[in-house]
């Protein structure tokens, strides 16, 4: 007989930050309880992949929850906003992206707390990576930390002594080091999607910001990326040194 | 010409709590942009009494999100558990509710934190009281500095120094001042309900622990209830002295 396994909730965005976060939660021994949002993406390529993956990962259990972020509007992951293709990696690091979705974090590890509760889980997974974006303030490990606070204090295991401890394990990671990581815990990088601004039919663009450090990262991994591309750069100029 | 005023996103469900909160807000000077969740409830005279509330304190928008809370399930608002009727004043102050929603406004003040951002907006207001309704975390002040805290970092408007402040007007008032206070901005409590179990017509029941609080608020603050009720209690225990 199995023990019973700690569970859970794993945000699984059908990327491969999330799709790794996802394996090295299984690795450390947890049952996943994978949970994706339909945010009115432009595409519904995202949202296949998460299906996939949560499959291809053994989840428990996985929910689509729709979440309706356009009646706030103002993004280009949201909104019919042109998506820049072929920026530096200098412009790509500087600043808040276009991409950047109001409380998107927040939003998503608010409903991963209410499932976590249900559950009686005391583990949240979430792929946040403070390095190759930066400009997303929620991505950062002071607003982890300060979510983490917020949480032990909004519900009722929380008050009770059972807090959820919020899991960042890429946060400090390079996308080559995720991508290492993940390809050395069996994650097949097929199922994942990066791409802003895929065809109708999955194919990634090769030319968003979300390419380009996905294709950097493969290269400097030194590992092949299984997607197809509508086009590739020819070259990928190297990451400039970490401070 | 009038002076642009503030924005204010106002949280909005329909019961007098929140109704009171907008008025003190309009009152402070602030231009109302109302936010209301249809979560599944399993009444909508919540949500008719939002739309009529949002006319009547002159919101500038009102937009009803759908969120799905049911989807992770367990409380007697959003499942079909039977709500409990009849309960003393001192069995409704003590310990957790059941109609206790996991990280309800934790969701709740997410969103409206992205809809802030997209407003421009610095300052949210949450009708939540932490003495009629101890028993739930996500009422407590604590709780509030903490979201504030967070918030803070979790946003763009935040990182460049244009925090959002959480307001909490009704906090540390008893429902008998609420209800003075909101009957002294002319607040139409007709317009509200606060009753988890009202008939398919909309009239309360007069036994849940939300209309047992309402009515003896109304007693208290020697005002009259303009709801009808299915049946009334005879009598009121009166509130005990608070520390």
């Amino acid at each position: 007989m199995n023990q019973t396994k700690p569970k859970a909730v794993v945000l699984l965005s059908g990327g491969l930050d999330s799709a790794t976060t996802a394996a090295v939660a299984r690795n450390q021994g947890f049952d996943l309880y994978a949970l994706s949002f339909d945010y009115g993406q432009r595409h519904r390529v995202e949202l296949r992949c998460a299906e996939k993956l949560a499959r291809h990962l053994g989840a428990q259990e996985h929910v689509i929850l729709p979440i309706d972020l356009r009646r706030f509007g103002r993004s280009a992951l949201t909104d019919q906003i042109e998506v820049p293709k072929g920026r530096s990696f200098e412009q790509i690091e500087q600043g808040i992206p276009i991409t950047y979705v109001p409380a998107r974090n927040t939003i998503f590890l608010a409903y991963a707390l209410a499932w976590a509760e249900v559950l009686e889980s005391q583990d949240i997974f979430i792929g946040v990576n403070a390095l190759d974006y930066s400009g997303y303030p929620d991505c950062r490990p002071e607003y982890i930390a300060a979510f983490e606070k917020m949480a032990a204090l909004a519900t009722k295991a929380g008050v009770e002594g059972r807090p959820v401890r919020i899991h960042t394990p890429l946060i400090h990671w390079t996308k080559a080091q995720i991508i290492q990581k993940g390809a050395e815990l069996g994650v097949d990088f097929a199922l994942t999607s990066s791409c802003y601004d895929p065809s109708p039919q999955g194919v990634a663009c090769g030319a968003c910001d979300a390419c380009l450090l996905r294709l950097r990262g493969f290269a400097q991994a030194g590992l092949e990326d299984p997607l197809p591309y509508a086009s590739k750069p020819t070259q990928l100029a190297p990451q400039p040194p970490r401070p």
